[in-house]
C-alpha cells in the first residue's frame, strides 16, 4: 500500500513543477526513415532504441508520457515486448507513465484489462478508458487505485469530428450531452477519495479544438484533471490547451509534433539528404521540439492568467 | 482479393449449417484446475493446450469461436503469444474466428488498430468495436473488408447493468436512444456493400437479457447481423436468444459455460477429487458441453418458428 503516491496526484504535481507537456510516445517505424531504421534488427527494436534515447533527453520537459498501444500491437509480438519495454524506461525515470489502451468492458473482462495493466509486463501508472459500456466498466480499476495507487482517464470530449455522433448527442428532457453523464460519473467517483486534496484518481480525456467547449466543461469540472490531446500536429493551439488547464488542470500531450521534428530541423533535413542521419540527431531535434512546446504551454498559460486578472487588479497588490 | 470471402457471410452460413453456437475462448488459467496447470511450462500454455484440444474437439457444433483478448493481455508477452497461436489454430480450421477486442479510436490509431488485428502475429476474421468517439472511428477498418473480407461487430446493445449510463439514454427530440444512433450507423454502412446479399460486413452486439428490448431491436435492424453474448454463464435464456436470431440471423456466445463444463461433470468431480482430473477429460466435458449449448439453442428457434406460425398456417401447407 503506498497511499501517499497516487499516481495522478504526482502526475498534477509533476505539471506544477516542470509544466504541463506530456509526451506521446505513438512512434510508428515510419516515422524513422530507412537511413535509421536499418541499424536495426527489426522495427520494433528501432521503436524501442528511438523511445528510450527520448526518453532520457526529454525528461526534463516532460511531465509525464502517454503511450498508445495501438502502434505496438501493430508491430505483433515484437512490438508488445518494445512497448513493454518503453513502459519500464519510463518508470525508471520516476515520471508517470499513461497507457492509452482505452480499453473498456465488463465484470471479469474489466478485471483483466486491470490486471493487464497495471501490473505484470505492461504495468503503467494510469491507464485510458472507454466509458461506451457503461460506469460499472470503471468499478475493477478502483481496485488498483486503492492497492497501488493507480489512475485513469476516462474518455469524455475527443476532438475528432464524430465526437458528434455519440459524445455531443443532447440528452432528452436536459441540456446535458452524454459527455456529462461521463463528467458526472467521474465527479462522484472523484468524491469518494477524500485523501485527494486537489484532483481524485479519475481523471477525464478532454480534447483541444473548440474553445468555448474547453471553457464550459473546465468549469463545470473543476476537480477533474484533464488528459488533452489534439495539441500540436492536430491542430489544436496553445491558447485553448491552457483555458483546460485551469482549476485542478491538466496534461496536454503532443506526440508527433515531437517524434517528427527532426522533419523540420535543418540539420536533420540536410543529414537525411545525404543518408547521414542519425538516431543521435533525431533525439536532439525531438528534445528540442519537447522543450518548444512545454515552453509554448507555459508562454499560454501565463498569458491566460494576466489576461483574467480582474481590472481592479486588486488580487495582485 | 478475395471479394467472394466475406468473413461474416462465411459466419452466417456456418450458422445456418452448424447452429448458431460461438465458442468464447476467454480461457482464464484459473478455469484450469492446478493439477492439470502443474504438467504445463507456464499458466499461458496450459492455456493454449486447452485451447487447442478444444478447438479440435468442439468444431462440429461451433460457428465461430470468439477469442476475448483481454484475459490473453492479462498475462503479458506470453500470454500474447497463446493468443497468437490461439487465433492460428482456429484459422486453421477454416472456421471464422473473432477477436473481442471493443478497440475503437481515431485516425492514424484506428489505422494501426486495423493492422494489428487484421494482419499480422494477431489476424482475426471479425473484431469487436467500440463506438464512444464516433462514426469515424470505424472507416479505417472498411479498408480491410474491401481488401481482405474481414469484418467487425460494433456494441450496440450489452447485457450489463451500467448499459442504462450512456448506451440508454434518450435522445433529445427524438424516441431513439444513444443506441439506435450506432444502429443506424451500422445500416447504412451496410448498405454501401450491395454485394452482401444478406447481410453487411458490419454486425452489432446485442445482449441477450431483456426479451421485449431483444424483439424491439431485432425488428429495426432486419439486416444486421448480430454477435450475441449473455447466453449461459450470464444467465441469458436460450429463448430470448432465439428472438434475436430472425431475420439476418446471429451468433450466441457460451465461454464459460463450455471452458468450465468440467466443473459439472460427474467424472471430471471424481477425478479432480482424486487428483486425477486430465486436460483430455476437461475438453470431453467441454465438448459434450458445446453440443448441449448447439442443440438448446437449435431447438428454441424451432419453438420459437413454431410459435410464431400464422394461425391460418398457410405459409406451411
Amino acid at each position: 500500500m503506498k497511499t501517499t503516491e497516487f499516481a495522478m496526484k504526482r502526475l498534477q504535481s509533476a505539471c506544477a513543477e516542470k509544466g504541463p507537456l506530456c509526451i506521446g510516445l505513438d512512434t510508428d517505424p515510419s516515422y524513422i526513415p530507412e537511413q535509421v531504421l536499418g541499424g536495426y534488427k527489426s522495427p520494433a527494436e528501432a521503436v524501442l532504441a528511438y523511445n528510450r534515447a527520448l526518453i532520457e533527453a526529454t525528461a526534463p520537459y516532460a511531465s509525464c508520457y502517454k503511450v498508445q498501444i495501438a502502434y505496438y500491437e501493430a508491430m505483433g509480438i515484437d512490438g508488445l515486448k518494445s512497448y513493454s519495454e518503453t513502459l519500464k524506461a519510463v518508470r525508471a525515470t520516476g515520471i508517470p507513465v499513461i497507457a492509452d489502451i482505452k480499453r473498456g468492458d465488463i465484470a471479469d473482462t474489466a478485471k483483466a484489462y486491470a490486471r493487464a495493466h497495471f501490473d505484470g509486463d505492461f504495468e503503467a501508472d494510469i491507464i485510458t478508458i472507454n466509458p461506451y459500456m457503461g460506469f460499472d466498466t470503471l468499478e475493477p480499476f478502483l481496485e488498483y487505485v486503492e492497492s497501488a495507487g493507480k489512475g485513469a482517464f476516462v474518455l469524455l470530449r475527443t476532438s475528432n469530428p464524430g465526437m458528434k455522433d455519440i459524445e455531443w448527442l443532447q440528452v432528452s428532457d436536459s441540456e446535458d450531452r452524454v459527455l456529462h453523464s461521463v463528467g458526472n460519473a467521474l465527479s462522484q467517483i472523484s468524491k469518494r477519495y477524500g485523501n485527494y486534496s486537489s484532483c481524485g484518481p479519475f481523471g477525464a480525456v478532454v480534447g483541444c479544438t473548440e474553445e468555448q467547449d474547453a471553457r464550459t466543461l473546465r468549469d463545470r469540472y473543476p476537480d477533474l484533471f484533464f488528459l488533452i490531446p489534439g495539441y500540436g500536429a492536430q491542430g489544436g493551439a496553445a491558447r485553448i490547451a491552457a483555458t483546460l488547464l485551469d482549476h485542478a488542470g491538466g496534461t496536454v500531450n503532443s506526440s508527433r509534433g515531437i517524434l517528427l521534428a527532426w522533419k523540420k530541423d535543418p540539420e536533420c533535413i540536410e543529414a537525411a539528404g545525404n543518408k547521414a542521419l542519425s538516431l543521435e540527431m533525431m533525439v536532439r531535434a525531438a528534445r528540442d521540439g519537447a522543450k518548444s512546446a512545454r515552453d509554448e504551454l507555459v508562454n499560454a498559460k501565463k498569458e491566460l492568467d494576466k489576461s483574467s486578472v480582474p481590472q481592479t487588479g486588486i488580487e495582485n497588490v
